[in-house]
């Protein structure tokens, strides 16, 4: 192998690629990045056999192949490189990085040995669009389960409803939905969360339309010079949306800043109490305060002014109310909650495309 | 105790002395600020027994009094609250703090437990240029150690030599010293690193001057409304000057920041080799080399252009070299070495106010 590529881009497709490359793992080579050509392309890739990430960049080839270099080290050296030309040459399984000022040899591992994900032969192709895309995960993926002991919670739901695309996530203690736009395929995959979150790096601005191929094993994503692969996470999925309430015996619609402030100052006095905080809201005082359960520091009352449907209290987790609001984008939020063990709602108030549940704490 | 602030002032005073109080120590009260009232002047204050640190700012007081509070959540609670008036009311050892918006209590402990530092009664007062002193702090007290095994090595030597002031740190490895300008008193302080890195801290845009006030126990910083309070660190401090080079039979002039691009990549191939680069100083080829002492993950040579008077090489810790290259400001940076095994000096190229040492490492 032998080429020349521009720092720009072999840093840009390292970036992309080298997070999936793990150094803890059992396998040394899935600590590396693969290399390798194909006419005058250069594609980098990098899997933990759960997740692959591909990314393609234009090069000057003058001799075809393929090695791979481990990935945190390459990624390092490019990005500390100055900006221009690269040549890549490979001699035996030695990488020679050079430019004007830098000499360097990698040594790398025949690029046999790289595991690669299987193609997705037979499957669904969809597209969405990007934006949209990458502001719904960002609003779901976070309610979605690090607890491996419940494979299925760590996924995100992507599932077609009534002609229409929505994606959920839940840890059984909050839930988040987001509808994603008219989709005319029947679709229904559990997606692990953790590949999202590499997806979402690789989203860049949004700008591009996302590609979505799937079968009943795996699924890929293809955004610009972009290719994601993962398994799907196996298991049913439980039936939340009988969770989300449709009427409200209390509301209250206020300020989202406001109340992302009332909050923020009640979770400082909640740190002993696992950052429970009781929320009332008064039809009359036409106000939503937030009072600390008193603790040892001290205790707190913070109140913000909001339009005011019937009157009531509610004990929540602060810090699922915090991540609730600021993953919700409007100028002022809608809160909704009918008994004290039933859940709660958070939404825009002037939209229904993404709903937020946080079951409460007994107080 | 009742008084008014803006949000804004207490805010500046808590940020300033909050970082000395200590939640892991044996006293409660050492992880509490005390706030306490003299005439229209409010002092927040902070110690861990070795460094006190003393904020006032201007308060409307209708009533005298103090207190001591959580320092953490007081200033985690202050800088969450909305720029304006806050109120504080102390109702036996609670204190009230409100806004229009927020209402807290946070429990105290009674001030008279607060351990105060022995006042500097007799001693030496002189003054030194802010911006020069905060400059100087910064390229020296990095250099000082942590190993408390040797205890005046974490400590920052001030001492006035021939009418003029210097400060250096060294743990053995490497040395750094600048000298700040002319003093007439006669001088010589070991003051804690840790207390320095406090200072530098308050010392802000370093416009104020710098009151410095000491005996033979410790010593007095005064910056605006800032007062940092230290024991001094006994002991012998070793004789570095002599180890200072006067003669160089290698020298290199070279643009600092080619200096700095060439060590950061050497580095990355340097770390199973705990950091360890040897530098080619050639005349003929008028050019600085480095070579990454050769790894599992490979080699490197990077090359930056120089003036070289005597050719040679010398193998150093990279890190402690990039540290060196970062204290340095100049365009450009003289380096200059003798034997293998003898200190190499680190200066800019115009000015010998900073001189950094590094022991070389045996090759």
């Amino acid at each position: 192998m032998k080429l020349q590529v521009t720092q720009e881009n072999l840093q840009k497709a390292l970036n992309a690629v080298a997070r999936v490359a793990n150094t803890r793992g059992t396998l040394p080579i899935l600590a590396n990045v693969l290399i390798s050509t194909s006419n005058n392309r250069l594609s980098i890739a990098a899997t933990n056999l759960d997740i692959a990430i591909t990314h393609y960049i234009g090069a000057k080839v003058s001799q075809e192949g393929s090695i791979t270099v481990p990935a945190r080290l390459m990624q390092d050296f490019v990005s500390s490189l100055p900006s221009g030309v690269i040549e890549l040459d490979l001699q035996e399984t030695k990488l020679h990085v050079s430019t004007e000022q830098y000499k360097s040899v990698v040594n790398g591992i025949v690029a046999d040995d790289f595991p690669s994900m299987p193609a997705i032969t037979t499957g669904k192709q969809w597209t969405v669009d990007g934006a949209l895309f990458k502001k719904g995960l960002q609003q779901v993926v976070f309610a979605a389960s690090n607890d491996e002991t419940r494979p299925v919670l760590t996924g995100v739901l992507f599932q077609v409803i009534d002609g229409k695309l929505y994606i959920a996530a839940t840890d059984s203690y909050r839930l988040a939905e987001k509808q994603l736009g008219a989709n005319s395929e029947e679709v229904r995959l559990l997606i692990p969360a953790s590949a999202m979150q590499d997806l979402l790096r690789v989203l860049g601005d949004g700008a591009e339309k996302v590609s979505v191929t799937h079968d009943d094993q795996q699924v890929l994503f293809q955004v610009g010079d972009v290719e994601l692969v993962t398994r799907l996470v196996e298991g049913k999925y439980p039936d939340y949306r009988k969770l989300i309430p449709a009427s409200f015996a209390t509301k209250a619609v206020l300020k989202r800043s406001d109340f992302v402030n009332v909050t923020k100052v009640s979770s400082l006095f909640a740190r002993e109490s696992a950052g429970s905080v009781t929320i009332e809201v008064g039809e009359t005082s036409g106000e939503l305060s937030i009072r600390s359960v008193a603790s040892q520091l001290g205790e707190n009352t913070a109140t913000a002014t909001a339009q005011v449907t019937g009157s009531g209290s509610i004990t929540l987790n602060s810090r699922y109310l915090l991540d609730a609001l600021n993953a919700l984008s409007g100028e002022s939020v809608l809160f909704g909650f009918n008994g004290k063990l039933e859940p709660t709602l958070l939404q825009d108030s002037a939209s229904k495309d993404y709903q937020h549940i946080i079951m409460p704490l007994k107080s």
